[in-house]
């Protein structure tokens, strides 16, 4: 249906090149079957997802800068690379994964410097980093004659092990059919945000408002507890309330109100408070370039802040209601 | 089946005198029919409230400082006080519908200097307030011979008026049952949160976390469109993702996108800025009293003070939103 | 002169008798030479005050819960009192220093209930406590017919062993400079702040300013560490720079700057955090009650509550920048 | 003294290269004398620095993208460029006073690009930027082979026009000394702060306890005057006391205390909102970068950011006070 739009619609020898272009990416995205794809950062996040990506039947060339995560990819079929843009030369899609601004930015220079752009190429970068350095690095890949979108994930380790990440894209409609189908197997909601560095931002907001609901809700079942309320008659009443959110009927803080979350065991496993307090820095970074207000949001950051001063780090963010509740008898 | 529970473990005889106190309770209560009911307090919610209560069948004994509130229950049949002594010894219950903790000291303590209280009677406050404030009268009034239980209500005037609102009771369950039919008839959900006060620490952590989600949420709309996202996709991404609460699926602050929501007029009606303001208020002293760090909350505290100090007392509290967003150029 | 002014404008009958009563106040306190002081609350502030009291040469009327309290007291020459109202009513002043405003409100409330209240006794609250309730007291002493004054005190325990606290009066002229002398006894400093409760008011609005600064500076210098700068070079430039202030001049929280601030002995001795943190609550309180925006004000006191749930209440208050500083490694 | 504890220490052949260019720079220096001094940036600030160096006797090469702007200095005598390459090559030292990060660091890029650098230039960044961005161009410009210092100032427009501005340097002690007179043309008191960035540093950190205590003393002042105090009695009071800070000693927010603060005029003039908020951003981002939590940093910054958002931009940074007072009746 995208295609007949842009039929009727293009005119110019110009978009009528867009338009094959397009039409391309359409096709060969259409066209089941295996790929070429390149995946770059093989983590706890990249690792499953490369792995995933083969069980489908793709064809993986990857790259990380550890080798022992090349080899173990190795040992599943995929070839291994010393060079990225060599890997990009090799693969119909390429799949970046990777810790932060600054290593995704390298990694694209690298790639265009080393001539590892192709025409037919799609770019999908799955870190999550601030959507102007996404939308930088796109007008890169485009400037050099080939496709980017951005395309965060949420989901976890879990996720990543069990193919049922969400994935949040930036790019155009096209773009967004061009990538969705690969994607889907490594997720089970791709979701079409808007257009270049879109994935990210809608990534970065929702997160910035789970810290704040989190923290929130810690503050609010500590002082229901402290007030001498029953913890779980207290989740209850929120739960049918106008104070419920994802936290309160998914992840409550406290222990021994939801039996699979992780305050049942000590905290472990979830979403752990350094990734959260990453993406609130995120938000403030691009609260302040937008000039847009955060009150709450800059506070949480802050909040996490001060648990990772603390050393938790690792620990589920919920962990704030540990950190907040009185540690000394009341 | 509370009452056989209390015949098996009662023994000594200031136990059976209790049980008697509460068996008459039970009988009271359980045997339908109307009951004299006093009323204290008639405004844009006790006024609709009562009225529901005459509607059930029930004699009204009323009583408010402003004569019209009185005259117009009185038209359709309440009786109307001067002095609510007089009044509490006509009721079999009393409901309490007043502004504030020392309006509600203030009047029970008249009741009670006035010579008001029965054994019999029941006396059910359901303003907003305090719970150290809801737990000192409960002991006054009990010293005096008589029940107290408070129960705060959600719901607003809507609620009031179709008799829809939420009841949060604090007292023993015996109390609980005893009072729950009579609710039945201003409301459609009775929940019993704990001992004495403690349907007023639900009421006021709940709306805590309430106040905490609607700011957060404005902060992330407004920071997502300043990005460049689109308000409804970005609502539809929250809602199905972790960031989702009852703010964001009920009334989001952007207008535009839920047509039922306050936004959509002119964050006209709803539930106002003075409301969730002075619940924060309470919430924060009984933070103060209770020890407990409430950070968010108290910041969202503020945050509403300042629309107050700005004149947005009146307009639904969804309104922050348009407080923080720029008012002019980007 | 104050006098004349009053002569020159008193006119009706009941002016003459408030002048007269006023003219008392002036002779009886001009009038250089020993008095009863009644001195209720002997601790840690109120004890070492007496003692200052009794070395001026007044003869001191003591009451505290604490029997070793008195006994310490009565062991110096003081009469001790089982009964505030015959304390009251064997004193020319009372002067109250007491923790909280329930314990105020009911000492004076036994005092009056005790028929302890003569015309000439003046009475001055030194607690730290809501200005509304220091309003409430005094209106309460005035209608029993006496004379009451807030004026509570900063410098602390070395400031009350060394008769060099500072007092903040609030109360008329004539009042002020009716108890000037008598607190010269114990202070070096005093201060007429206003009316009734403006000692107070003045006292809370300068400690929240104070553990605002204080805050503040923690947060400044952490970040300036963690930036590189030699924290003496850094709190050498703040102090000639426009981020200078009592806090960063005095009371710089990190060890080794200031060698007599309490940073320099692991944070004992000082302002305790518990101080601060009841004073912040009193802020918030107030705050609240005049619908005052305190956006800082009730950050900085939930970060302190914090520190009081993780048991850091004896601790100076500037143990807020150990407790923001990264405890693990950068 | 610093040349001859080089002198002892340097052993090798590439530490008596390091020395012979420090030499080279301090004899450069210590040559009093006129020198061709570029100066890239002349707005607000840079233009009346620029003059103030002319009259000190200097030959000026100036650029700014504005063509006015550089013709102002032509006619007073300065080179204009159309060029900052040669613009560099033509100068002994270049002073760069540019609004941001990015334009500092693509300035550099050109000028290293273009081929401007010269062994004896020393390049002198007197912008306001993140210090992490003033390392990494210092890194750039010494591998080029060139000098650079961070150099930021306090004293705005008023300090710039009469040469009175305060120079936070960062670099080594040999170059703070080659640098340290000619500043001294535009400032009268230049205070070295540390190493690379160390400028920079000192100023955001003291910027933001600037902003702290403003805010802080204008929710202070607000709840005093609510509270019933004379403001200019507590304005005393605090600045006699543990609450007083620059702020409250020289630019008290509240009319009608302080003649020659910018509130007295109706907070023209002064230190602009925009520019807080602008440092504020610096330091979250900092903040951010280096793991440090600064909650009352970070609110003020949400607070100023707010003010942006309601077009205070121009106003002095004290207008906060105006801000958060009630706008209509208690």
């Amino acid at each position: 249906m995208a295609y007949r739009v842009l039929t009727r619609t293009a005119g110019s020898s110009q978009q009528q090149q867009q338009l094959k272009l397009l039409s391309d990416l359409l096709i060969r995205s259409f066209s089941s079957g295996p790929k070429n794809v390149g995946f770059i950062g093989l983590g706890n996040m990249g690792g499953p997802m490369a792995s995933n990506l083969m069980a489908k039947g793709h064809k993986l060339h990857v790259f990380d800068i550890s080798k022992d995560a090349k080899e173990s990819l190795k040992a599943k079929g995929a070839v291994p690379y010393d060079n990225v843009a060599e890997l990009a030369k090799a693969s119909d899609f390429v799949v970046t994964m990777l810790p932060n601004n600054d290593i995704v930015a390298d990694t694209y220079d690298t790639i265009i410097g080393g001539g590892g752009i192709k025409n037919q190429t799609i770019f999908i970068d799955s870190s999550t980093i601030d959507p102007n350095v996404a939308k930088a690095v796109q007008k890169k890949v485009k400037a050099a004659g080939a496709t980017f979108v951005d395309a965060p994930v949420s989901g976890g380790v879990p996720g990543a092990k069990n193919a049922t990440l969400t994935f949040m894209v930036g790019g155009t409609s096209e773009e967004y059919q061009a990538v969705k189908e690969l994607l889907e197997g490594m997720g089970k909601k791709i979701t079409h945000c808007g257009g270049y560095g879109m994935g990210q931002a809608a990534k970065v907001c929702n997160n910035m408002m789970l810290g704040i609901s989190m923290c929130g809700l810690a503050e609010c079942m500590n002082l229901a507890i402290r007030l001498g309320l029953d913890p779980k008659v207290f989740a209850d009443i929120v739960n049918a309330s106008t104070g419920r959110s994802w936290a309160s009927e998914v992840n409550n803080p406290v222990p021994g109100i939801i039996p699979t979350a992780p305050a049942a065991s000590g905290y472990a496993g979830g979403f752990a408070t350094g990734l959260i307090t990453k993406d609130l820095g995120i938000a403030s970074a691009v609260a302040t370039s937008s000039n847009s207000p955060i009150p709450l949001g800059a506070l949480t950051h802050q909040i996490y802040r001060t648990l990772m001063a603390k050393g938790l780090a690792n620990k589920d963010f919920s962990v704030v209601y540990d950190f907040l509740k009185n540690t000394e008898g009341k």
